[in-house]
């Protein structure tokens, strides 16, 4: 999920500070509100080690009223906590009706640092999961906003500001060997954070990632997002005491996580180079299948992408050389009565493959909160519990022992129009090409949005979203076998090493 | 949980004829609603070996329409099913919408019988039980109903069927050695029920236990808690339909569990027996209280119980040898101002003991199911959520070492009026009783439902609930400081063992 994110978002500075004035105000009128609404408020500040967080609190506290809020430093627990239970001195801290509690590190410390520093037992990992949704779900059923928010700056941006903390006198007391630590096995860390950040993303308590890099940049997306979800929830307070149907206020979308505006377009293959690379990957892919049938492994490949990105060819390409009897693609269209009458994910846990099998899928279980969310098929509530249910059904899948992958093919909108013309002009083609193809295009800006946010919230460890640069097909191809021979080929050798 | 369920109830053959004849005629017409509702239904049949799951489940179906359910009987997996992932077998068998699946065992095989057979790994149960709880909820959310229904007998009624069956030639097949087994070790396989009750009951998919000892009971308390649940989901579909108030149809009952009819109040001690015994515990506790210092165990005890039952008498004999430093007692009244605009367990929160301490409670979180209940100062919701809610906090506190017990006092009504006017004709004790005893008095019989609903819903393993008789104080107070004694002194030799 962290790694898909594009991190080198910036503000200009006459920007900023006209932003920074129009969310301050907001920020306080909101806080007076939701005072006399009586919505307590719980603010997390969780993040890598100097990527800012008391700065940030410090930014966010200017636009309210001291009177209504206080900040917890959560530092390695006193001795009286240690007393009690490890949630004590969370619940104990909790803001009444009204007001704002402000969290520098959280109950998400047990779940990062302290398993970092193996003070958690592995085994423990699932009651600790456990314990924070509990929490989380009891205080919002209760009325609380909670506002997560993971603060993400790179390795190398991490290791330049603990040297220029460190390089003084009045600062280096806050680098310590911890700190160093954390940042030379940075990946190590970062994967802890993925695997938190997987499980505990609730339609109820949500995380929201910060590109930390630019503090200005990060200053206004905090600012703005609390203020979004401050506004929400008063709206929909209100909502409740009328009875009416409630009219959720739109969220700002200009400070959305970017996958899609990270992705590198013009990545290209020569026809020489990818013809060379295809055959070599495509003899290893056979050679692959044969291996994960004596082994019993399944594998279940998900394909997503822009009309016209070219789903059909990958998978064309992807099979080539594979035993029929061993796979099946699976095309998704519109439901047909008999899944009309089922739970949405029904109709593909019907074709989960068997083990030692491979099921393809050329559209997916991802259109509840793509098609279906743009063309309000479903409710909004729905495709917002849509993430979790379809982590839960992949994570059930990957435990099982298969192997799970998700494409999501990226085109640019010229390079869409590009194929959508060519496929009218040619004869052969056209049947390819409808009105509707053309209608989702004026959609391309709520498709973005909505795309992005299904890869931050549903890319994991254990099946992961690979967004493939597809303007050029050679090396969307490549790319896309490349994946899953390295997939399979790690999966196998897992598997061998168990037994 | 289950022991403390009164396993003796019984109907009369002329009763029992009229009332499946009427929930015939109910069942019918509900299921038509629901089919026109497009509400689809899983029932789900579990319990102990012999109990009766199969002819439960014909007599249910006897009431409906075939060409509207479907029965599943889930024996050991097929070789299909063994190559997909474990919940596969039962997603592809849920009903559509306005159809009725029921399971003869279901997705508890797993945690009840393969765990008794040793099929899975312990440190798997947590992942295990998280399945479960996202498949039932991801239904639910879908607007499914799901009953689930627990089969209960006593060992010695399970070995004397399991001899009838293998008597004769035409059933000796049905019994295996694995049922033989498993009546062998009856309270093994209870604790992995009593575990697996405990981590499923939820408010979206709640058990119900069906005492199975007589088998017309059980017919008729299935099929009537059955259609109340099917009609309470109908009307919630139309009111939700209708967005009005909903108005939810009163649940029978006449078949709930009973919990306090069981309790044998007739249980006395003489004065002579009463101070002897009290002596020895009184001074056995005060020993103890020093160890669990020592060990840093802390210990939660709760009590609740009828006005006038003796819970301020019992708590002095339980604290009167203790080392004021090492324990506090908490009166909870009606919450203050603090405490109103917070979560209604947080004022519990900021009691909980440090290591090595006991925290006593005189009337409990509880409050929540029971006078907060009755009285409507919480919704309908809030409190069949708290019972998840209260055991979340208590498996917290049990897991972070706490010794947690919570005692009911249970007095008859006559004996309540005794106490009562006693109290009113003692210039001495006039304080002790208002206008509100008298009040409350009059709404025993709500109070019973709540208190039963209780002692089921949260009498856990980590956290029981002993049901104190205490028509005879002496008998009442030696059997608390029993209690209290043995559960310290099993965690202290837990807790010796474990350094």
């Amino acid at each position: 999920m962290l790694e898909k994110i594009d991190l080198l978002k910036k503000i200009d500075q006459g920007d900023y500070k006209e932003k920074i004035k129009e969310q301050t105000l907001r920020l306080g009128e909101l806080q007076r509100k939701l005072k006399d609404a009586k919505i307590p408020v719980s603010i997390v500040f969780e993040g890598m080690g100097a990527s800012g967080k008391g700065t940030q609190i410090n930014h966010l506290i200017q636009a309210l009223d001291p009177r209504g809020f206080d900040v917890y430093a959560n530092d390695k627990s006193t001795k009286e906590e240690r007393m009690r239970p490890f949630l004590w001195r969370f619940w104990t801290k909790l803001p009444a009706q009204g007001r704002i509690a402000l969290f520098d590190r959280s109950w998400y410390r047990q779940v990062t640092m302290e398993r970092f520093d193996g003070k958690i037992k592995e085994c423990d990992m699932a009651g600790a999961y456990k314990d924070i949704q509990s929490f989380e779900r009891q205080l919002t059923d209760d009325g609380m906003v909670i506002i997560k928010l993971f603060l993400y700056i790179s390795q190398k941006e991490q290791k330049s500001r603990l040297k220029k903390l460190d390089a003084s006198k009045d600062t280096s007391w806050r680098v310590s060997s911890d700190d160093w630590r954390r940042n030379k096995e940075y990946d190590k860390f970062l994967s802890i954070c993925e695997e938190m950040l997987e499980k505990t993303d609730t339609d109820f308590a949500p995380w929201t990632i910060i590109e930390a890099m630019d503090k200005d940049y990060a200053a206004v997306k905090i600012m703005t997002h609390v203020a979004d979800r401050l506004e929400e929830a008063y709206h929909l307070c209100l909502s409740r005491g009328e009875r009416k149907e409630k009219e959720v206020p739109i969220r700002t979308k200009e400070y959305q996580n970017g996958v899609l505006s990270g992705v590198d377009l013009t990545k290209t293959l020569t026809k020489e180079e990818y013809k060379r690379e295809i055959d070599v990957l495509q003899e290893r892919l056979e050679q692959l299948h044969s291996q994960i049938y004596r082994l019993k492994i399944p594998a279940i490949i998900g394909f997503e992408g822009w009309d016209a990105a070219g789903k059909g060819g990958a998978i064309r390409r992807l099979t080539s050389h594979l035993d029929p009897r061993g796979y099946k693609v699976y095309p998704t269209s519109a439901p047909n009565d008999m899944e009309r009458v089922h739970h949405y994910l029904w109709r593909f846990w019907n074709n989960v493959p068997r083990s030692g099998h491979i099921a393809i899928f050329d559209r997916t279980w991802y259109g509840r909160v793509l098609v279906e969310r743009i063309e309000g098929f479903c409710s909004e509530n729905q495709w917002k519990q849509a993430y979790q249910e379809i982590n839960e059904m992949e994570d059930h899948m990957a435990n099982a022992g298969a192997v799970v992958l998700k494409f999501w093919i990226h085109i640019d909108k010229d390079e869409q129009e590009r194929r959508f013309r060519a496929r009218s002009e040619d004869p052969l083609k056209q049947w390819k090409i409808t009105d509707e193809d053309w209608r989702n295009r004026e959609k391309w800006d709520e498709y973005e949005e909505a795309v992005n946010e299904m890869l931050v919230r549903t890319s994991t460890t254990y099946a992961p979203w690979i967004v493939v640069e597809g303007n050029c097909k050679y090396y969307a191809r490549v790319k896309i076998l490349k994946t899953v021979v390295e997939a399979l080929e790690a999966k196998i050798s897992e598997a061998k090493k168990n037994t």
